[in-house]
């Protein structure tokens, strides 16, 4: 099956479940609201990429492991646009979920996500369970303290940050737990992946901090010039929009070079390639460069 | 070992792993605050004592699953104390996490702590996987969503609410889960357990309404009246503190007859009556009673 759809039907599938009869109506939607429609859904398309190029020969495992990264993903997307985090209204061009459901719901319906994630590895690894306690660590490494995506938020309310620390934690950990997760459900060592990942998720941190600093909000759905309006760090804003794409194009590079040898990894790299350039297109980057010019 | 020990002591070291080096010290403070020092334990409790009813032959399991299931019930009053739900200030007689370190920490700390859950739990399961799913599975459905205590809240921002759904999710689906889960540790079916904890868990919540109507703040190291003032459902306001009383002795009678057979079944009926009394202390009773005649 293609990438997508297989990625939207296991989402779909989670959601069906924490949706199911006896759900409070009002949850049930705002968790829908949090996942469909979804964005570039990039973890989880990495995640699959991996274990297809390590062979995905338990694919309901891959498919599990893809959706628990969308879904913490989601989760914290929702708690992030949070008013007390960055009170955003915008998210993929629609209301962020506490907008359309309020504070209440957009902490539960995050929480939830939270659960669903683990609960969807559990019920997709009864049948290989040798493999579910490596995946389990690897995702919540991925999402929770010391180093996951919580850590990374939580960076931002330290008076001492380091830039690094930061940003490995805060987007880095969840492409590090996305690519080990692959390997992991198709029964490859999670070593050399992470590494992958992680790389993978600072070259996507420099695109982000470029469509911020440069992009509109309709370009972005949500609305652009966030990290400056909240006094968080961003690359394009210290080194420049050129500097910063030229740190791009080197990062891609590196990601390319750090794909560990597997079956697939020509086709991996290919993917890189073609998401980077989805990312930031390179007529865009033209443009780009000249108005920073 | 000592229940209680044991609980402090998992309790511990899964914070000593969230909290390790690399950690954002304010997250890190927030997520001792959260969790120590603790309030009665009930819920870990609960799930040692079905664990020893039936043999408790992998301690480490049982202290892994008695951990997550108060890690859980922590992170959701850290959530619920929040501003955009209960607006609590005090817990446990101290001020709650968004007092004590702001609401985004408070956030992030309730996320940090579901994650590390499901995370103790992998660890521990590692070395006998058989029972792992299962008991992901029981400590998940205790707090997701459509049935545990994230369903229980978002029935509070429905306009409709069947009572006993909101309590069976709100409080029974972790007393549940908590039972279940001592069983599953132990290596026994949950089937007759989960039951079992439901039913303690509808007590649960009836002492509670009564200490929530009728005590004061000094007892409960929380303020009392909260039901009230947030136009919550309230046994003890529904039907009188003498009605709500006479509900609770004879649930509690229930619980001790619904004790599945297994080696510890009687040492566990004493423990139930034991925490009963605990709970709403006879001489407490009486002066309840007293007071409301």
């Amino acid at each position: 099956m293609e990438t997508l759809p297989r990625i939207e039907g296991a989402l779909g599938a989670a959601l069906a479940r924490s949706t199911a009869q006896g759900c409070p109506p009002e949850l049930a939607a705002a968790l829908r609201h949090a996942v469909f429609p979804g964005g570039a859904r990039i973890r989880p398309k990495l995640c699959l990429a991996v274990a297809r190029a390590c062979g995905d020969d338990r694919p309901g495992l891959t498919d599990a492991a893809a959706a628990a990264v969308e879904l913490l993903h989601c989760a914290s997307l929702v708690h992030d646009d949070m008013p007390c985090f960055d009170a955003a209204d915008l998210r993929r061009g629609l209301p962020t979920v506490h907008r359309a459901y309020g504070e209440r719901l957009a902490l539960l319906a995050g929480d939830a996500l939270i659960v669903l994630a683990f609960e969807e590895l559990a019920l997709a690894g009864a049948s290989c369970s040798a493999r579910l306690v490596p995946l389990l660590a690897t995702v919540a490494a991925g999402v929770g303290s010391p180093h996951g995506i919580v850590a990374g938020q939580a960076w931002e309310c330290e008076s001492q940050v380091d830039l690094g620390d930061y940003h490995r934690a805060k987007t880095g950990a969840l492409f590090a737990a996305a690519a080990g997760a692959g390997a992991l459900a198709a029964g490859a060592s999670p070593q050399g992946w992470c590494a992958f990942g992680l790389r993978l998720g600072e070259a996507y941190q420099v695109a982000d901090d470029i469509r911020d600093a440069a992009a509109d909000a309709q370009v972005m759905g949500k609305p652009a010039g966030r990290d400056a309006a909240l006094g968080r760090p961003n690359m394009a804003t210290a080194h420049g929009v050129a500097g910063a794409l030229a740190r791009y194009e080197a990062l891609v590079d590196k990601v390319i070079d750090a794909v560990p040898p597997c079956h697939g990894a020509a086709a991996l790299r290919t993917m890189v390639r073609m998401e980077s350039e989805r990312l930031l297109p390179k007529a865009w980057q033209g443009e780009l460069s000249r108005l920073a010019a």
